[in-house]
């Protein structure tokens, strides 16, 4: 604890114990973090990327230079006292699995290779009508009823907790990208869900399975995929009732993560947008997949929600009424695992003369989406401990489409998104809200 | 007045008269600021880009659905009540300017040629030895001392204001960026400053003599350019004493508002920067005057602040320590006003992994000016008259290189920039801070 | 005729009386061809772009500086002796074209209004089916046969030319891309042509009854689209007979273009390749018929033969044997008529290594058009002249899929094409091929 | 020999014997030059980029299909004949010096490592007034005069010749550029520049005693800087005295070399040019080196003659008169050797509607230039052999700068020197010109 705070309120329960970190997805994002978080605990590497374990947070006025490190002033589960647990359809384990993927290099995969080895993913719920473009899945379980599966999957984490000696567990979802589903009947109510997992309804996808299963045994929910997930009432209500955090949808990398960071800043300015035309090319299992039309239209209603909602054309008619927005992936195995966007905005500014904005963003999915499972769980492990439940909206900062209670818009602006996540930590620390009016400094 | 507003606290006086905005330069950026309000004023363009004109500003909660029109919720002058001063070297009317500029169409201009041709210039305070690269500089005043100079331009404002029925004025420096001066025993002292324009000392640079008649003559100062102008002990003394509000330097357009929202995202991602490389080609006035290494120093020193500033390299030597940042501005001609810039950003991520974002802006200076020029002079007339004085940091939002309290960093993070704008009016209208918490939608 | 060259053979017939140029199609192209054509006629504009019009071309050794203009070289027909006839099933002027199409300004248009409002286009032979997104297609022939709708176009071309005094016609097929029609059994002989035009072949398409019409005419017919049209042994057989030139397919302008010289460029340094990312973007209504994917599928097969045919994959498999070449063109309408582009190319040289080249192209469609309208025309009735007839491997320089004899691969290569052209215009005119060995200089 | 050659003509002299590569300079190119072959010549890489190795010629008629390999076509030296001969001002060997250099990775360099480490560089003629930012120069010879450092490395020549078997010799500069000197009457005979090499007179670079001792000692002298070298009468004339062939200067790899390639494609289509706008960032010693304004001036002078050599303003007033032209090169430590360059292109079309084309291209600088370095020998020993003496202008192929006979323009055209490169091995080799014309399969 830094001397610079003032002490965890009483409210808040200490992380004692060792933490359960599940990864629905053995696959390159989920091998990149637990790789990662195996380097930085042996000191080989530094966890760039993740807010939990590099930012600072201001507390109090500028002039009293009180910016402790976040993991110094809240009480975060240590690295140390986190194990792995992970199901995928494929049976690589997860040294395997890392080394296919090819996003970490050989020289950084060979040291942590004994631990990486260890980690063998447990047989996964897993249907290709759901995933169409995956081969190789060999790894699955087998039960009458969805519910039967859902039952397997609680008992693997029970189990596997068990045996870890983990007091709390944290799920994030690393798997693949599900075909589309538009909340049903079967959706409303936990009794409508739960008679529709008896019934093996079409309805009712893997990752609703793994979302409900870790809701029942009181595991925070966190969805880094477009997938429907734990977004509807059933498992929201049911969330609430349990006392477990939730919290979705799609890691906000790459591309997207770029938008709600130009788009802000346009509309600071009252720029306006004629157009915003974003391709994308990627070449790994996630590019195969999203190269299946179902599963494209999952992610693109995702990427597309997001300029309409930081720009608000109904509030702004003249400015961003009637754009353009195209949004293209394309499948292109020369770039591997390095995402490649670009992207052409069209904005107008005085008089509505026009401008261009051409953005080339060389990025690596996976580096960009591993301090994001870490962060997830941690901040999600913090805020159950803290008394919280359901949807956390304070962690939208990490999302491409952001779960809200029911009636809000999601927000998407970057920068509105860390405020908020900021400000939700000094609220639950008992520190001031920070506003930035600063006057004091000139009276 | 909205009826989602509270009314005007009591201390406001309120914008009654005329409001004469004067720019010393009446070249790109001045005459598409001033044919641009004339155009909004016959209902034949859009004022876009300009916060007072297009932005609304949230009140309240998010379900209070109370978002004004800053211009509804503020009492700012309106654009009807505007007349327009200037100074220039070079004699051409506004509307001879505007068309040598080539920033706005014929077809824009015509409209309102009859008003432009109006605008004549006055003589201006002008030394080739500190903007070298102009010629034709033939409308000039002489004077036996600075301080004689200074005391021409206080009575053409003076004169200017009688003749027009003004009440307010607000300066807006929209000249050439003069050669690099650091401050000396000279600008420490308002005593010493006016000894150093009675001797004709080479430390005081025109653009001073503008910022002091602003000053006596309490008309507010907002400098639009690198220069030194009124960002020293002897100026901000005057200002605070004469109950004068200033504020700079160089309007933050193109290339620099562009690295202060992706900058801003970078960190707020806790990504590393290992470079930025930023060019510029651009083929105006501006241009040829910034291919002189004199007035270049000003301008670099202004661009290169930024990024050391919003990354914080000493709080976070692992991700900002010793990345290499270069800025060039190359003279162009076949670009025109048309600036353009190419960024090379070079990040790193999650262990060390490198990721490269490339920037092409491709932006029109003058039309990205234009509309600062217009919200500084009426945000400034309002601070002035809601009792506010010296330095305005919650300007800084529309600066490349924001002046502020002494012992303060300043601030370039364009979001928390746009905070602080945001909540200074809130607090100045007497209604809540803004700080997106939120957490009442969830309890 | 510069004196220096050695004057026209005796074999070619001069370029007496007025040349008709036709063109189905009055929209973008056509009309910046013609409008174009006008204004350098009246001394407004610069032909640029046009290798008729501009360009020189080198005689004998580099050190006897003989390069006359080609036009005064080659006895081309001259500007002013040309008169413009058109087709389009929108009843539009050639004025009201051209202002709709958007691509020349109102001040470029309105010294030549009341030549473009002379040109209305004769009634079209249209059918939706072959092109799905054009609206309002009034101006529209009818006819019981496909037979007899050629007819009336044979008709239309003799009326045309009595009235125009002209001796000689060329028609530039500058219409819409086609639905894809593979060549079928209708299409092997003048016969099976024939009788299908008579029983309403779905497998003849309207460009293809343009192509016949012009050849039955004796007017060279010069293809602008990806559309089969005049591409199988029927027609080419027919032009044989009846002596008369064509070729095709589809204009070489923008990305594919640069394409033909950048993928020469790398080639002749044996770099290798591991893929080629295209994507377009585009506004106007080329832009919308592209929309529809039986559109795109011809599009795409003329775009993407070019590299493989450059490459030779067979001939250097260590080099470009499995890239990945992905083409995307994306209606996107804040673009208008103004095209662009973005390529990525991924190359690899020495022992392998890995380079990338990325190229924004923002061009104008129908700007690089026209003038290759304007070029094929006056080569197509220059070559008819020298006694030339049938397919004119020559001017591949201006197509993305040139029409070649059976057996041989078409020729890509950008320069290739260009030494090509210049050598078949020396061999006409009987001056020496040029090699480039020039060891002359250093013996 | 390929059964598809008619065999090598009597008057050239076979590759029998070892040949001897001289590289005065150890550094990047050189290293992974050598580091290249080697892997090469144990089956472990393919030589991308080498028209040596890689490239096939076409020979008759296209379908004759003769396309020979040019090495089974040319009797050039074979890989494994090859012995490698290095001087460099730092004493490391060549193992050290390709880790420090930091292009060929540790998987790449450790099979031939041990190969590498024997290779140990003689000491070199250096002089940090000519380069100045080069630091840990300590492998320096030391003479009285220039004429005795030259006389040194004539008798290193022989001495690694003799020791190594080899019957020939080939030098290619591959040190750094050295500052600007302009020829003066010391390079104008050979009389004259022995005398100033006898007086130590400061015009006569460490390049020119290179040149001078290769030539003198009958080893063929290729220059990849822009250094004058051996670019001037007195060691030209040498040249031709001896027979030995020379050719320069400077390598044209990355932007260059994209910029003849498009430049051209640019001209084949009379497209006119209003700017082009070229700037790199490299962070490897070249960078550091160009860095100092006296070598740059250098580079620059190389650079910027490209453009206006192929599009010839005085022939194309209209098209490319006062286009404006800037080359910018900035050292950037995050880029290593990875030079990066980005051109934005200014092109003007039909009636001179303006146009954009960006290039940015992330290469390599020793990748690129390697390959020049084999081939350039390989093709000198070849010409030697074959009776050429003097200026090889066929190899302008491979230089930015090419040297050419007084009175003529350098051809920079990427396509006209493919094809003077060809005819010419067709020529020497007895075979046909190839033109293009191809009318035969019309007939």
């Amino acid at each position: 604890m830094s001397d610079s705070t003032r002490g965890t309120p009483a409210n808040i329960a200490p992380a004692t114990g060792k933490l359960a970190i599940f990864t629905p997805g053995l696959g390159a994002v989920a091998t990149t973090f637990i790789a990662g978080v195996e380097r930085v605990r042996r000191g080989l590497s530094v966890p760039i990327g993740s807010l939990t374990q590099m930012a600072t947070i201001r507390l109090g006025k500028r002039t009293d230079n009180r910016s402790p490190m976040i993991k110094e002033f809240v009480p975060l589960a240590a690295l140390n006292d986190i194990v792995f647990g992970a199901w995928d359809p494929i049976p690589d384990d997860a040294y395997t699995a890392a080394t296919k993927a090819g996003v970490l290099t050989k020289d950084d995969l060979e040291p942590v290779a004994d631990f990486l080895k260890g980690i063998k993913p447990m047989p996964a719920v897993f249907e290709s009508r759901y995933v169409t473009r995956i081969t190789g899945a060999t790894n699955v379980k087998t039960g009458a009823t969805k519910r039967d599966l859902a039952e397997q999957l609680r008992a693997d984490m029970r189990n596997f907790m068990a045996a870890n000696g983990a007091t709390r567990g944290a799920m994030v979802w690393t798997g693949s990208t599900e075909t589309y589903i538009k909340p049903g009947p079967q959706h409303q109510t936990i009794e409508a869900f739960e008679k529709a997992m008896d019934e093996n309804d079409d309805s009712i996808a893997p990752s609703m399975l793994y979302a409900y299963a870790a809701i029942m045994e009181g595991v925070a929910y966190c969805n880094g995929a477009p997938n429907l997930s734990a977004d509807f009432p059933a498992l929201i209500d049911l969330a609430n009732k349990k006392g477990v955090v939730i919290s979705g949808k799609d890691f906000k990398t790459g591309q997207t993560w770029m938008k709600t960071v130009i788009a802000p800043g346009m509309k600071a300015r009252m720029l306006g947008l004629e157009g915003w035309y974003s391709t994308n090319i990627l070449g790994n299992r996630d590019g195969e997949v999203l190269d299946d039309p179902a599963s494209f239209k999952t992610k693109e209603e995702s990427k597309l929600s997001v300029l309409h909602t930081i720009l608000q054309p109904d509030k702004y008619p003249e400015l961003y009424k009637d754009f353009s927005h195209v949004v293209r992936i394309n499948y292109y195995p020369p770039r591997g695992d390095n995402k490649e966007g670009w992207d052409n905005i069209d904005i107008k500014g005085w008089l509505g003369y026009p401008m261009q904005i051409k953005v080339n963003f060389l990025c690596r999915d996976s580096i960009l989406a591993a301090p994001l499972v870490l962060d997830l769980a941690l901040f999600s492990d913090f805020a159950q401990r803290a008394g919280m439940k359901g949807i956390q909206e304070w962690l939208s900062f990490y999302y491409k489409a952001p779960t809200v209670a029911a009636g809000l818009q999601p927000e998407h602006d970057l920068f509105i998104q860390q405020t908020k996540l900021k400000n939700t930590l000094r609220h639950l620390m008992g520190e001031e809200q920070i506003t930035h009016l600063g006057l004091e400094y000139y009276q």
